[in-house]
């Protein structure tokens, strides 16, 4: 059981801890601006959360980030007898267009029919303040907190998180934990909570080509220039074939087929497919490859998706152009065992031998992460089972994750660590849309849940001392 | 030969006449902006020129168009023992963007070595200059023009013409005439001036692909949600097989095959296909159908261009979206005899037929003209030929344009009139794209020759009546 003090508080201190929330929202730490650098509102977020973990009685700093936005670090007082737990979270958020498709400012909190709508409400601001509310909760009414707590939280998840490895790698013993934790993922239904135990991973191109050394008449060039937006679309055409698979050579060469484990479980979901797909508009799910259920293919088939793109005459009416070049962005989620490496190399010669004469194509790598899969069955993995059940009164389902969190691979590589993911989200949560929500029945679950966490995780090591 | 004191005026008075097209060019009459009412500079051009027409002696008016910019309309004295000549020309110009490639600005004109740049130097203000020069010349030097001339100005051309059928229809009495001339084509080579006897036709058509309401997470849904940006892409590249014709069924049911002549008489022509590419910044010229010359491919093949393409997340970095949409545009080229309306109904079926399940598509259609052919020996022809001799010192080539100019299928459909094409412009002008120029040689060489055009009509006129 929580200690009750800390339960009392987290109950009795909502308004002023949704009040910090907001103040955090206001601040529009998109990463992808200023050539990856995030920008001033980046600087003011760190600088923001530095300064409230050290209300909290944290040691905390904006650390800088060689060529990014800064990364937040904070320690709590480190007792040798107590078990060190990592807490990880972002405070950058996706672009919020199309502006005109928000009911309220993505920028300007509001909370409407008990959810907060903001960008980064839920992703991954008001996650991460789920464990903060747990922390301050612990620090002010339960003495103190009952692990070590490091914090790392960091501004370019949403980009990938090109510089994370090399700034883990250089404090990785300032970062060394006994376990992980963060919270960037969701509940697998409203009332039913979720561990991710696995995670896609990314890779993220741009692909642009070029014809003509400017753009040229249609009419008097029609028939002589290869077409640059044309050619475009042939090379993304050829992607996939007409089962919906990704027809780059050697693709699927790596991948970790199903456990029969997993497929049963996951069949015995409650998953409502024509619901979800109504919760996006659509009367047919079709995406992806042919012969695997919907979860497979959203949870462990890799899949290839162009994010953007953009060529030629765009604005209003007509104008009569071949372009002079074309460009998409594509990113790829990867499965376990896929290398990024060999996918991109595998990418990089399709569109070699698929570029028709007259054309030039290039690929810019933007970022790249491998799958992450993690044990099940870790003391870690049992004190957030535990905690679930006290935050929202039940198991959780032990579920993988179409997204990527690259953070999951770095902390496994860097610092040894299997991360707990321990989502508080829920599904319509709108994440990378306009109109991103979370809901306040979730955030303070999730606070309970992280507090309660602490708690299990001090006791089992208590418990291996005996 | 031409009237000694109209081809002294035209020498004597080069830099009032270039102020004038200066004034002219600095209108960013862009028909496109504003719904296709082409905005407030559109109406300014049509006001300059009217009163600019008033100022060389004719009745001028810059008439309204329901729901487009105005029409500039001018008539000399009509003599009944004079020929009457229907001089069209567009004040509109294309959008000058990219603008960061022009090297002065688009509306600033600018000469340098010889040339005039800016948006609408040659395409269609710098060429129909030629003619108004001439009017001038014969106007103030002259005596009086020696055929009755009516000018119809329209500011749509470069949006497909959209109400020029409607107006002229209602003109057409007013603007009844015995031939037609425009200059809206080129040369065949800087020293090779060409008569253009044939246009492909236009469909430009925007086509919307539409998935999920809104954008959704491509982590969270890739493999569940079909992506619009690559279905649009698969139908764009399925518009194509792979040797480069068009798949729409039906699309090349009703082309007119080339006659032998034609085709023996451009395998002549000075055509250096490398220098062609390499004026367009290309290594090799591989667009359009295999099986074709270039020539062939541009003057008397249908074609089909993407002009733009946009979807998605097109900013600075990366979103890992899969987009609610995607737009293209698509313009067809067509020869005599494509019908407009059943090859856009055969593009309605093949989107149709090619929209895989959880996407919408929809097409919407911009304009459409059928191709042009006309006689290449009519009095008018003899006229125009022999105007070139005394303009250029060179006896023009016959020759096709891959491009569409609509007016000439509405004055053959409405006013039963054969327009002689008497182009002035040259193959490296950069029409529609940065850096449009004329050059001056051109502009003065075509006042010369549009005026001897003028007195040729008129001798031709006197003999018949002899």
């Amino acid at each position: 059981m929580l200690d009750p003090k800390v339960k009392a508080y987290l109950e009795s201190h909502q308004p002023a801890i949704l009040e910090q929330l907001k103040s955090l929202l206001r601040i529009p730490s998109i990463a992808n601006v200023e050539g990856g650098m995030g920008g001033e509102p980046c600087r003011r977020a760190a600088a923001w959360l530095a300064e409230y973990l050290e209300g909290l009685g944290l040691r905390a700093e904006a650390a800088a980030v060689p060529d990014g936005p800064p990364c937040v670090l904070a320690f709590s007082d480190q007792r040798p007898d107590r078990p060190t737990l990592l807490l990880y979270g972002h405070y950058d958020v996706q672009p919020p267009d199309p502006l005109e498709l928000w009911q309220t400012p993505p920028f300007e909190p509001d909370i409407r029919e008990g959810r907060i709508y903001a960008r980064g409400a839920n992703d991954d601001k008001g996650q991460l303040f789920a464990h903060l509310a747990a922390v301050e909760a612990w620090q002010r009414a339960g003495g103190r907190l009952p692990v070590n707590l490091k914090l790392i939280v960091e501004g370019e998840e949403e980009v990938g998180s090109p510089h994370l490895e090399a700034f883990m790698t250089a404090h990785a013993a300032r970062l060394s934990a006994d376990a992980a934790v963060l919270s960037d993922s969701e509940f697998f239904a409203p009332d039913l909570p979720a561990i991710t135990y696995a995670l896609r991973g990314l890779v993220a191109v741009e692909l642009t080509v070029e014809g003509p050394a400017a753009d040229v008449h249609s009419g008097v060039h029609g028939g002589a220039v290869r077409n640059p937006i044309n050619a475009l679309a042939a090379i993304v055409a050829a992607l996939h074939d007409e089962r919906g698979r990704v027809t780059i050579p050697g693709f699927y060469d790596e991948v970790a087929p199903l456990e029969d484990a997993e497929r049963r479980q996951w069949a015995k979901l409650p998953f409502d497919e024509r619901q979800y797909a109504r919760s996006l508009g659509l009367e047919e799910l079709s995406g992806g490859e042919q012969g695997y259920s919907l979860l497979e293919r959203r949870w462990a088939r890799p899949t290839l998706d162009c994010n953007g793109i953009v060529g030629g005459y765009t604005g209003e009416g007509a104008k009569t152009i071949i372009a002079a070049r074309a460009d998409t962005k594509i990113t790829m989620r990867l499965v376990p065992h896929q290398d990024p490496q060999r996918i991109i190399e595998g990418l990089r010669r399709f569109v070699a031998d698929h570029t028709p004469p007259g054309i030039r194509a290039s690929l810019t790598v933007q970022s790249s992460s491998r799958a992450v899969i993690v044990s099940r069955d870790s003391a870690a993995m049992r004190a957030a089972a535990a905690a679930y059940e006290e935050g929202f009164g039940r198991r959780p389902a032990m579920i993988r994750c179409g997204a990527s969190v690259p953070v999951t691979e770095v902390l496994q590589r860097c610092l040894h660590l299997e991360a707990v993911l321990m989502g508080f989200g829920l599904p319509d949560d709108n994440l990378h849309s306009p109109n991103e929500r979370f809901a306040l029945s979730q955030l303070w679950g999730g606070a309970v849940t992280a507090a309660s966490f602490m708690q299990h995780l001090a006791e089992q090591r208590q418990g291996e001392k005996v």
